[in-house]
């Protein structure tokens, strides 16, 4: 089995050490990742510059490739270039420090390189560990390693991947595992706003999380509850229940 | 009525003052844009650099905001601190050079832009002129205006946003409105591989939209055809039809 491994935190970030690591039993891996940190990059992809490719090393051995993209650009070079006579089986993205629940989905990096895996036609997962201080590593390690195994024995359907969130909490308090889908969901921005030092305006992003969604399965209620949140995700963004809604608008002309 | 215009192509592209123009007869305008092009920056935000906001003139005039981020920076940016005590009651994007069809909607910085108005509560629309050579501008300012009057006259259900196309031909040739669907389709990518000039390997991407949906009812058909295409868009990325799908992995604890 060959898995290539991605993030959004950068090649030299220590989420996907750890995800190396976890995939080590199950064969082949190949990290292709970015050079530095890309987190919030979306689903961007570089067209109008050249992507440049680095072999890194770590702890004296090589480790991998950090390109000069974000991390949909690393999946696309990976499968449609670095590997492209031996294409990967699986796509892993992480492990990412920080949550990616509810909207902040649609921003995430991480879950944009197993989207790309998914339009390319590889499966993809997406591994967030939910916390940005004190990492419990070795959990998300284990879990990152026994879901991929499930996968591996129950191969995914076409079209989706998974969006896995892991509470902050030792492997034994763990409560379970909840299948769910994005709470909705909206970031309260604060932009600072100042002053650069010739004197011209500059502004700084800044927010928090709001959840709209009282309802029963959604992933970042599930991650609060102590679960670890699995979320499928598809590439359709058609609003299907809105097909209709906007059907006088064929009759404007 | 205040409406905030923005784009992907840069705030200096031939297509926002077209769409600038088009808007002159609803209201209050406000072009807040990427001050380069940005062009496939999907849903990319700026967390960890600060965003430059420079006053940009038009033709001797003041013409907007060149914001030195991503659009859904400019999105942000304009509803939260620039336009905070007087919020935009619509935000248009575009008008792009070239489609955002099929898959391209998820790479789209255009249609991004919308998207982070739906996010944040105002109703978005995303206008592309489906061609790369010799743009019939006049066709879709007509067009963008004349969607923009039945909004106005039938208001947006929430969560939803719209991804229209446009054909690239003289107004009297398009053949009318169509309510469509995202097309399933991936790009079929070619990486150009060469030596820098000190003999490092750089990539850069290339590629090729191949249409994998023979429905009745797909944007990418419909421009073919000489339809303009209305497609809604949600912002809910869960692959409902698959949550039974992966139910057993809740049992894996």
């Amino acid at each position: 089995m060959r898995i290539l491994i991605c993030n959004d935190d950068g090649i030299h970030a220590p989420g996907i050490s750890v995800l190396h690591s976890a995939m080590k039993k199950f064969g082949e891996r190949h990290v292709i990742a970015p050079d530095v940190e890309r987190s919030a990059a979306g689903h961007a992809i570089t067209l109008a510059d050249p992507i440049k490719s680095m072999p890194v090393d770590k702890n004296g051995e090589f480790f991998g490739y950090g390109i000069g993209g974000t991390p949909a650009d690393c999946i696309k070079l990976a499968v449609c270039a670095i590997l492209k006579d031996t294409p990967p089986d699986l796509i892993v993205s992480g492990i990412n420090l920080g949550s990616n629940t509810g909207i902040s989905v649609i921003y995430s990096g991480t879950v944009s390189a197993a989207t790309e895996g998914v339009v390319l036609g590889i499966p993809g997962v997406a591994f967030s560990l939910c916390t940005y201080t004190d990492p419990e590593w070795e959990t998300a390690g284990r879990i990152a390693s026994e879901i991929t195994q499930k996968l591996i024995e129950t191969p995914m359907p076409p079209n989706v991947l998974l969006n896995v969130n892991i509470p902050n909490l030792p492997y034994e308090q763990l409560k379970g595992i909840k299948v769910t889908r994005m709470g909705r969901s909206r970031f309260i921005e604060k932009f600072h706003k100042r002053l650069d030092p010739r004197g011209r305006t500059y502004y700084w992003l800044d927010g928090e999380l709001e959840v709209h969604d009282n309802g029963e399965n959604i992933d970042i209620h599930a991650v609060r509850d102590g679960y670890v949140s699995i979320t499928p995700i598809h590439l359709d963004l058609t609003a299907y229940d809105h097909l209709k809604t906007f059907q006088p608008l064929e009759k404007m002309f």
